[in-house]
C-alpha cells in the first residue's frame, strides 16, 4: 500500500514536471525538480548577483589564493575598486603545481630546482576536485579549465603492510573481494541458521541471501570459495585469453583470518568517502592551472612579493603595511575602505591586527596540519609497464603512506612522475625536519620496498613540507568540534571593516571549495553591509 | 612464527631482486619479479617474435576487424605476403564509432544519417578497455592512441527501479552506503551476541568488529544510523560549505527493508567485476580510433567492399570468392597459401567452406547475442549542470537498461551525447524489430522517466541493433560451458590451410582482447606450421 501511494504521488510529480518542462523550459523544470526533491542540496547556489557597488568603494584583499582571487574576481565585477597583495611571485597560494624549471625555497633556506621533464608535474597542495564541489567546478567552467578523472581507487594498485603477508604488497582487488566475500558468507550463514529471526523478517532474509550471494560473489552454497565467481572479482591465476590453451585458471581466496589480521581492510574505504567518490577530478596539466587562470583574470590587480606586516583598521578604512618580500625593510602601505584577509591563520596570528577580542582569539586558536608531499621522476612508467597499474593510489603502513600514480599520459612511453609520499602527523613532522634531498632519498628507499624498480629507474625528485612553506606555515586549519563551537562564528563575522575568508573559514577544511564558498559567503555579507551604509 | 618466516623469506627475495635490479636493469628484474610471484599472470606475453617467413609465403585474411588487422600487422612484419578482404568501407569491424556526418545502413534497408555535433560520438560496439587487456593496450601504445578513464561506477549516478521508491531514482552513493551499512550492522550485532563463536576466534571477532565499524560507517555502538559517519558516505541533506551558516545537515539512511525490497542492490556490483574495475579506459575521441589507426598501418593491404561468398582450400592453398558489396554479382577471387578467417560465426556459418566436420560443426554451433545501443544528443549537458553527474552509468529496470554519460568534455558548456540505451536479451530483440527512428523515440521516452529534462533538451539520435548489422548479424558469440567443451578446440585448431580468429575464438567473448589474443595465438601456430614445412 505504501508503495502504491508513493507511486501515485510520483506519477503526479512527474506529470507536473513534464508540464513545467514543456511550457517553461529546462531552467524552470530544474527549479521545480529541486523543490520536488529530485535535485541535490548543495549550499552553493551559483555566484552571488551583487548589485552595483557604490562608486569608488574600495576593498583590499590579502592573499591571491583561491579565496582571495574569487573575492577579487566577483567584487570587481560588482564595481568595487580591488587590490590584492600576495606574498608569492605567483597566484594560487596552495593551488600550485611544480614543474621542471620551477624553483622553490622553503623556510630554513633550502632551495629546490625541479628537474622534471616537460609535461610532468606534481601538485604539492590540493590535487583532487570532488563532483559536488560546485563552486570550484563552476569557476573551472568559466575559466575553461579542462578536467580529467582523478583515479582514487585502482583495483590493481596495492595495499601494503610491512607486518602482513611477509611484506608482500597485495592487490586492492584481492583484499576487497576477499573481505567482502567473507563478510557476506558469515552473514549468509547466520541468516540460514535462523540467527537473524528476531531482527529481520523471513521475507527480507530471503532477499538478503540473494543479495549477499551476488554482492559477495558467493557460490551456490553461499560460500566464498575458489571458483569463477570469486576469480571474476579478485582476478585469476591465469587470465582468460584467445585461441588454444587460453582457458583461465581460478585464483585462491585468502583466508578470513589472514585478511582480518593484516589490517589491510583499513585501505578499502577511502573511495567510499563522499569527498573521494567517483567521479573525482583533476585539472589537466596540474591543479595550478586554476590559480594561473584566475591570475590572468586579475592581471594588474595583484601585487606580488608583498609580505603583509600589519593590518590596522579605523573608522573609515583599513591600512595594511607590507614589505617587498625580495627587499625586506622596504616598508609600504596600502589603504582601502574594507579589507578581506585570506592569509592562513598560522601566519595571520603572527601579524599585528586590531580586531575584536573574539576574532583575535579565533585567529590564534586553530592549529595547522603538518603534511609532506614528495614527487619522484622515473626513467619509465614501470608501474604501468610491469605491473598494470594505471593511476590510482597504493596505500602502505610505511611512513610514505601513499604512492599515487599519475592520472594522465596513460600507457605512454617514456618517463613518468608519481607522488612518492604523502605524509601526515608524526611522520610528516619527521620528514619536515629533514632536508628536501633527504626526504626524497627516504621516499625512494621506502618506495623500493613496494616497487623494487625504484632502485634502477629513479631520476630526481622534489619534496614540499607544508610547515616550511613560507606562505602558509602549515597545510590546513585543523578544527575540532570544540574549537568550532567556540571560535568559528567569531572568525567568520565581519569585524568592523575587516573580514576573513579561506578554507580555514569553512566546514571544508583543506578543500579549495571551502576557500571558494567562504569567499562567496563573506563578499555577499560585505556587500550587504556596504549597501546598508557601510557602518560596522 | 609463520609471519616471521614469511618476513625472512621476503627479505631474501627482496634482497635478491635488489641485486638483480642493480646488476642487470629493469627488464631482468621484472622477469625475476614475475618468477618470484610479484607480477601478474596474464597469458599475454607481448607480440610474438616470429622468425622470418619463407620468401613468398602468402596469407589471405578475411575481415579487417581487430583480429584480422592484428594478424595482418604481425604477419607482414614477419615477411608474409598479406591481403585482407573486408566487407565494410572502413577498417575496425565492431571497433567502430558513429560521428556526425556518418551514414549507416542496416539489414532491412534503414539508413541513418548521424547528426551529432562535431566532436561528439557514440561507440555502438566495444567502448571499454580493462587495465588487464595487455594485448590491446600494447597496440594502443604502438599506434599512439591516447587513452582516458572510462567511468563505470559514478556514485552520484542513479539506480532506478520502476517498482521501488515510487519510481524515483536513487543515487548510487545512497544505496551503496545503506546496503553496506546495514550488512555491517547485522554482522556486528550477531558477532557481539556471540553467534559467530563456533566459526571465528575471539581475537578475529574483535578485529572483525573494528573493521565493520570502519567499512560500514557504523557509529560507536556499531549501528548504522544518521550522523556524520553515514553522511560522509551517502551525502548530506545540506552539504558543508564556507562562511557563516555553512554547517552541514546529516541525511537519513534508508531502512534495511526498503533497500532489500527495492532490489537496487543488484546494481552495486558491476564495478567490482574484474572487467569493469578501475582503471578502465576508453580511447580519446572514440573506440573507432584504434581501428582507423590499424587501417592506416595496412594502407593498400585491405580491400574494402569485399563480401566473401565462398572459401575453398586444396592441397596447395586457399581460394576465396567475393563480391563487390556495392555491385553484387561482380564475383572475384583471391588466392593464397593460407587463409586466416576472422568473419563472425554468425556469418561464416552461411558461407560455403570446406573444413573438417568438427570445425564445421563448431562454426555452426555458437549463437550470437542480441544487443542494441542508442546514442542521443541533447542541447546541453543537463546531467552535469542540473544533477552533478559526470560520466558513469545509471542502471534501470526499464528496457533501456543503461544510461551512460559521456566520459569526456567534462564540465564543458554546450551540447552532449549520451548512451541512452544498451539493451540485452528480449528487450534487445524487441528494439531490433523496430525502425531506428522508433528505437530512438522509445529510448527518449523511457529515459525521460529518469531525466525529465529529456523532454525539452533532446535533439537527435542513432540506434544500432547488432542483429541487423550486415557485417556481423549479432553482437558476439555466446559460449556456454557445454558448447565450449564440445566445440572450442575444434574451432581453434588449424584446419588444413584454414585457421580462424576473433573474439569467438577466445575465452573473452565480446572483448577486443579476445580478438587480439586469439589472433596472436593462431598466427604463432600458423607460423610454426609454415616453418615446419607447411603441411597440415
Amino acid at each position: 500500500m505504501q508503495g502504491e501511494q508513493d507511486g501515485n504521488q510520483t506519477m503526479t510529480r512527474r506529470d507536473l514536471l513534464r508540464l513545467i518542462g514543456l511550457s517553461a523550459g529546462g531552467a524552470a523544470m530544474y527549479a521545480a525538480m529541486d523543490r520536488l526533491g529530485f535535485a541535490g542540496a548543495s549550499p552553493y547556489r551559483g555566484t552571488p548577483a551583487l548589485q552595483a557597488a557604490p562608486r569608488g568603494t574600495s576593498v583590499l584583499i590579502l592573499g591571491a589564493g583561491l579565496a582571495g582571487m574569487v573575492a577579487a574576481y566577483e567584487l570587481r565585477q560588482a564595481g568595487y575598486q580591488v587590490q590584492v597583495l600576495e606574498y608569492n611571485a605567483r597566484p594560487g597560494g596552495r593551488n600550485w603545481t611544480l614543474r621542471g624549471g620551477d624553483t622553490y625555497t622553503e623556510l630554513g633556506g633550502f632551495t629546490q630546482h625541479c628537474q622534471f621533464e616537460r609535461g610532468l608535474y606534481v601538485n604539492p597542495g590540493p590535487w583532487r576536485i570532488p563532483y559536488h564541489h560546485r563552486g570550484l567546478l563552476d569557476y573551472c567552467k568559466k575559466l575553461n579549465i579542462p578536467l580529467e578523472p582523478f583515479v582514487q581507487v585502482n583495483y590493481n594498485a596495492y595495499l601494503h603492510s610491512t607486518k602482513a603477508f611477509g611484506g608482500k604488497p597485495q592487490r586492492y582487488r584481492a583484499i576487497n573481494a576477499d573481505y567482502r566475500g567473507h563478510v557476506a558468507e558469515l552473514l549468509a550463514k547466520v541468516t540460514q541458521q535462523g540467527k537473524l529471526d528476531a531482527q529481520v523478517t523471513k521475507e527480507d532474509q530471503a532477499v538478503l541471501l540473494d543479495s549477499l550471494r551476488q554482492w559477495g560473489a558467493l557460490n551456490e552454497n553461499y560460500a566464498y570459495a575458489a571458483g569463477t565467481r570469486a576469480s571474476r572479482r579478485r582476478g585469476y591465476d591465469k587470465e582468460p585469453g584467445g585461441g588454444l590453451s587460453a582457458k583461465p585458471l581460478d585464483s585462491q581466496p585468502l583466508q578470513l583470518h589472514d585478511v582480518l589480521s593484516s589490517h589491510l581492510w583499513s585501505g578499502l574505504t577511502d573511495g567510499e568517502n563522499y569527498e573521494f567518490q567517483t567521479t573525482l577530478f583533476q585539472p589537466a596539466d596540474g591543479m595550478g592551472r586554476i590559480g594561473e587562470a584566475f591570475g590572468r583574470q586579475l592581471d594588474g590587480v595583484i601585487r606580488y612579493h608583498a609580505k603583509v606586516t600589519a593590518i590596522h583598521q579605523d573608522a573609515h578604512g583599513v591600512t595594511v603595511s607590507y614589505d617587498d618580500a625580495r627587499h625586506p625593510g622596504d616598508a609600504q602601505t596600502a589603504r582601502a575602505d574594507w579589507c578581506l584577509c585570506t592569509i592562513p591563520l598560522s601566519i595571520l596570528s603572527q601579524i599585528p591586527i586590531n580586531v575584536s577580542a573574539p576574532m583575535a582569539a579565533a585567529i590564534g586558536a586553530v592549529p595547522y596540519a603538518a603534511s609532506v608531499k614528495v614527487g619522484l621522476q622515473f626513467k619509465r612508467r614501470f608501474w604501468e609497464e610491469d605491473e598494470d597499474i594505471y593511476g590510482g593510489i597504493t596505500l602502505t603502513d610505511l611512513p610514505i603512506n601513499t604512492i599515487s600514480y599519475p592520472n594522465y599520459d596513460f600507457n605512454r612511453k617514456g618517463k613518468g612522475v608519481l607522488l612518492g609520499a604523502y605524509l601526515y602527523g608524526l611522520d610528516a613532522y619527521q620528514f619536515t625536519a629533514m632536508s628536501p634531498e633527504e626526504r626524497v632519498r627516504r621516499a625512494v628507499e621506502y618506495g623500493s620496498q613496494i616497487h623494487p624498480q625504484y632502485n634502477t629507474e629513479f631520476e630526481n625528485g622534489v619534496a614540499v613540507a607544508w610547515h616550511r612553506a613560507p606562505f602558509t606555515l602549515g597545510c590546513f586549519a585543523t578544527w575540532t568540534d570544540e574549537l568550532r563551537a567556540q571560535h568559528y562564528d567569531n572568525l567568520c563575522q565581519i569585524d568592523g571593516r575587516i573580514a576573513l575568508a579561506g578554507e580555514h573559514a569553512s566546514y571544508l577544511p583543506a578543500w579549495q571549495e571551502g576557500a571558494v564558498t567562504s569567499a562567496l559567503d563573506v563578499i555577499t555579507r560585505l556587500h550587504q553591509r556596504v549597501m546598508a551604509g557601510g557602518t560596522a
